[in-house]
């Protein structure tokens, strides 16, 4: 057993995205006790910096001690009781997850289905809620599985006017495009740290509105879950008046998500939610002059997560094998039913770059170039340039 | 908002222990996604290390990727259904804990209490589990909130003899003491990466059982917890076959446990387990120079978790604010009926070394001297020395 030493990669799948040297060096940093007065002090910064970033300043804000996954676990289980009807709307692997989770709740589960690479439906979600008193309503703002952006003011609004909590699931919209928890009226958000925010992933930010917190405080058994118990977790996390032991925080991945948040806010919410447009805008002109094309249509496609179809007659495997060994360049596969029909290229965070945009064309230009396809590479790169300068 | 520095300090606390400049190296290697073929190498080396370390050659061992007590709610999880029978031995803050889990987990939970700081009377537990066909027994080894530990082969051969599965919770006790799932014939057994493996905390090593396994694939309903599902979780980290998506897998924190191992098996099992075992030798004779006591009886101590009761008309929490203000030095408090009680200073790791022995010892005296005790700290030191040098 030896040593691990990674090999280079340029992450442009659906996450993880690259990691800043600054980021990966803050991980470095010794490791303190989590019960320490600075680290309590990092603890508070974070909760701050959530609330800011995720527009919840009302909102009880922390990262929880797991991936992405578990704040879609927190929140299910800790808003969902037996026999509580939950209505999830499914547009792909995420919200069928959510669904799966709800049952395991012993929730009563309605789920509402869209075709996979659309936005999920605000009419057939009234509908749905109008048809029985429902507790929660669940949904993924973006989709990692195919790139589809929900509108996630219209589906809150509906859940509220139907006496639903609402749970929105923004791993990959957190820090790409704007997430808003208060304006949207959401009541549990949730993110990973491996995509927008560009930390290693490991971390789920998570933010509950005070009326999910007083859901949570009425339940009539515990939540299932006790790493995610809510309850617990605030006791933890809370500050107020001393806090209770719950687990040990993950100090040096905590470390991580500080120093992403730092950056982040050094560029400025808005300027990166700019850049990220504006790297999604040269990368799918690329796209466009090479001749492919994308899942989702403009109006609904996420700028940090691009499902780009892979033509006819063209092995899908084999070109993520190319660029992979090739150009050191990572990007997704497709999913479930999207299997072997689609690439998922991400544009998160420090992988949202010129330099990115230019490397993942070249790459695919080179890959499709080895597969006997014609593509005028040049073109391809000055497609992508002239949004650049623009 | 700014970048975090951490201040110096010694961790001799229950955990987490001091970090390696070689593991925090480790976790700053740049982050590769978690489906590359080069992690997978990984996942594979780190299973194929926790094995050996944990003596379950012929067990499924993984990683989860949240703190240690989601082994614990991984364990209690997946081998209880609704309905089942569960003894759970308590004998400290963390056998609560698993009462409290095997309840969300709809169990029927019966538990058997020991006074803290005893280890768990193996004839009580006998007694319980042949009132009722049980489905799980579960304990743990190394109480990390006393310092007691448990006869982990009795306690499984009970189960065993009377038709239990065995969980063991070993968080504080892999890598410190002997841990041998096989020798025990254990069927759950989990643990921490930051006690004796001295990684950053947010790891949680697991090795199910072949009979631990047929139970799990024998179950009525899905477990409650997705992020835990076993099930789930052996399709992502198998390796037959390919993987299935599951979570993203915590990169860099799996670095720094892989580098911890590569460490661990570098200085040789044994050796570390001697490491440990002098060190506590060395710290013990000290204390007692010291007029210090340990709360456990020497037969059932732990090295590397060692309860010091606080000496009548000491102010314990004004000790350890002043080791932490003037020396750097975190030691932990006492928890539950032990708050007030108990200094818990751990030997764990990167922190069972001479120096941490002496530097403990030093500022303890200083301590004791600043609230106008007498103490002879010359002669704490020789006490220890000579423990040392032998």
């Amino acid at each position: 057993m030896q040593s691990f030493q990674p090999p280079r990669r340029i992450l442009m799948g659906p996450g993880p995205s690259d990691v800043s040297p600054r980021v990966l060096s803050a991980l470095a940093r010794p490791t303190i006790g989590h019960l320490d007065p600075e680290f309590q002090a990092l603890m508070e910064d974070i909760k701050a910096a959530l609330q800011r970033l995720m527009g919840a300043p009302d909102y009880a804000c922390i990262p929880l001690p797991a991936p992405g996954t578990a704040g879609m676990e927190a929140a299910i289980m800790n808003l969902l009781e037996p026999g509580d009807r939950a209505v999830i709307a499914i547009n792909g692997v995420f919200g069928g997850r959510m669904a799966d989770m709800a049952g395991r709740a012993g929730a009563e589960v309605v789920t509402v289905e869209d075709e996979w690479g659309k936005p999920v439906d605000p009419a057939r979600v009234e509908e749905s809620l109008k048809q029985a008193p429902t507790k929660v309503l669940a949904f993924v703002h973006a989709e990692t599985s195919t790139g589809a952006r929900s509108d996630a003011a219209a589906l809150c609004r509906i859940a509220r006017e139907n006496g639903a909590l609402s749970i929105v699931d923004c791993v990959t919209s957190l820090g790409g495009i704007p997430v808003d928890a208060a304006a949207w009226d959401a009541d549990v958000i949730y993110s990973g740290s491996q995509k927008c925010l560009s930390a290693p992933p490991g971390l789920a930010p998570i933010a509950l509105s005070k009326r999910a917190q007083l859901a949570i405080a009425a339940r009539k058994e515990k939540p299932r879950n006790w790493l995610c118990d809510f309850g617990l977790l605030m006791s933890y996390w809370g500050g107020e008046g001393g806090r209770s032991y719950h687990h040990t925080a993950p100090i040096n991945a905590l470390y991580g998500l500080h120093e992403s948040l730092v950056m982040l806010f050094e560029e400025g919410q808005q300027a990166v939610f700019v850049r990220h447009a504006r790297m999604h805008e040269a990368l799918a002109a690329g796209l466009e002059a090479a001749g492919l094309s994308l899942l989702v249509a403009p109006e609904h496609r996420l700028p940090q997560l691009n499902a780009v179809v892979a033509p006819d007659g063209v092995d899908e495997a084999a070109v993520r094998d190319h660029v992979l060994k090739a150009w050191d360049l990572e990007i997704g596969a497709g999913l479930g039913p999207m299997k072997g029909k689609v690439w998922r290229i991400g544009l998160m965070g420090a992988s949202a770059t010129p330099w990115h945009v230019r490397l993942c064309l070249t790459a695919l230009c080179d890959a499709l170039a080895a597969q006997g396809r014609k593509v005028d590479s040049a073109a391809v790169l000055a497609a992508a340039e002239a949004k650049l300068a623009a």
